[in-house]
């Protein structure tokens, strides 16, 4: 890709806010037309940490990212927030968004706080994230927070798309520790029980830890600590913040993991966008043929796997 | 196709439960060596009756299930049980099909009941789930249920699958007409509240009609009813099978909307069966070429975009 770079990539690597709030709108709503965009900002970012920041609804994540926007901007940081619900259809994914937004940052120019529903997109909301990263990235953010809620696929689809996972938890919940054991262990890099003035939040974080503890050595050669945080006092923010340096500065450390990691990455987004593709052809069925070979399988004279081979007949080596 | 079926086809169409066996453990295995198997026996199929049901857990699915199998049999229908657990990658899968199997139709013939757990496939249960139905449906099955927790974006996929789907829910859930509300209604044909001799089991379910008659009317014409059932003792259970009879006579009476349902039951197929390839590929990345895309696409000289597009250039007009 050479020459002139398109309209819309320009004035977002010019540092256009409404420019950059515009391709954020429409990546939301899945249309394909702004790909030549985010393919020229992809090319120009890779500068950018990407924290995906996980957990179940009240454990007060939006009170957390508000205290680690606080703390990077004092350390000259330059922030940008994607909250992305995929459980809500409609409106649910722009509470948290907004509840940042609303606060102290909204004026700061160092800070870009965006808010993203699975509003009936085809295709899901992870490449409307990556498509997301990447317009915040080649606007020079130093820091990505992606936050989403939950545990299921697609909120691990979601967080492919982040550098770092840190997965929060209060001693609320009760059976979490199990949830932590049936398999999101693998995703976490970094545990955080906030709320920690509850009542057996000490004992929580030592329960997760002997859980952690007992999982496979990492190849990266990290192991994932738990912290405790009081994210309205901003008490334990800095000390999550030190590990999340400590945590890259491992990565630096173990280069061979840390290019699988990418190589997992970049496979988890790839995908993600050729679902959407793949979803919003067979959902629209624009293409001439498709409808016939459709019903060409409803009258069983072909079948499933025939069409799905076809679609992904592909011409990469 | 055409010319001799394939020995594992030829063996589950001539009636092989053994045969069978061993190809539904290679579909849940994610295994692509059977494709041709599969393929022979979607055309040799096509007469069965898909049920898909769905709901919490601990509604009573398998006793519902249970008796929904007597009373078929009783009719002198051959059924066949699928049971998925999407949420569970190792061992809580088995457990609903377990229960249902070591029940009174162990030693029928007629009955074939099968759990699926998502025991780490790539590409996930949904082309699994479409592969069992394939197969159950090519030995002649004349009911296929197909039985699965909750209602998130795994579970709308594996029933999509299904030509009638029934929600299971009990008065218990408080909440649950909330979740109805909230996008739960589009893909269900019949509700069920079963334990109905629970307190409020009754208002529930006018709440539950409440709730449906204020969605938009089908372009089937169908108005789904809600039904009460008490699976332990059977009852209520006559009364769900001329319910989706009359489902059936609707469908039957409504040919376009009909073959829309089909035609997007199709495309759903397809699509699982596509990301699953997809997913295959990009997981093991085996084709040559593949790690120096990606190795481009992190050195940022390419871009997820450039990759996803390759990957779904298609041969299909």
């Amino acid at each position: 890709m050479s020459g002139a770079l398109p309209p819309a990539a320009a004035a977002v690597l010019a540092g256009g806010r409404r420019a950059a709030a515009r391709l954020l709108s429409l990546a939301e709503a899945g249309d394909s037309g702004i790909t030549t965009d985010i393919k020229a900002l992809y090319r120009a970012g890779g500068q950018a940490r990407i924290i995906g920041i996980t957990g179940p609804p009240g454990v007060g994540k939006s009170t957390l990212v508000d205290g680690l926007i606080s703390q990077l901007r004092a350390a000259g940081k330059r922030v940008a927030v994607i909250s992305v619900d995929p459980s809500s259809p409609v409106s649910g994914g722009a509470v948290l968004g907004d509840r940042i937004r609303m606060s102290r940052h909204a004026e700061d120019d160092g800070v870009f706080i965006r808010s993203m529903a699975a509003r009936g997109t085809l295709g899901g909301l992870a490449p409307a994230t990556g498509d997301a990263v990447t317009i915040f990235d080649a606007m020079g953010f130093d820091i990505i927070i992606v936050e989403t809620v939950g545990v299921g696929q697609n909120e691990v689809d979601i967080l492919s798309h982040a550098h770092i996972v840190l997965l929060l938890q209060t001693a609320h919940g009760g059976d979490d520790v199990q949830m932590v054991k049936a398999g999101i262990l693998e995703i976490a890099d970094i545990y955080v029980v906030n709320k920690a003035d509850a009542p057996g939040s000490e004992k929580f974080a030592r329960a997760l830890a002997e859980v952690i503890a007992h999982g496979a050595p990492r190849t990266d050669g990290w192991a994932p600590p738990v912290l405790l945080t009081m994210g309205i006092e901003g008490s334990g923010v800095a000390a999550l913040l030190d590990q999340i340096d400590g945590f890259f500065a491992r990565q630096a450390a173990a280069p061979l993991a840390a290019q699988a990691r990418q190589a997992r990455q970049v496979r988890a987004r790839v995908l993600a966008l050729a679902d959407a593709a793949l979803r919003r052809r067979l959902g629209t069925a624009r293409e001439a043929g498709l409808e016939a070979l459709i019903a060409a399988i409803i009258a069983r004279k072909s079948d499933p796997h025939e069409l799905a081979a076809a679609l992904v007949h592909s011409s990469v080596p």
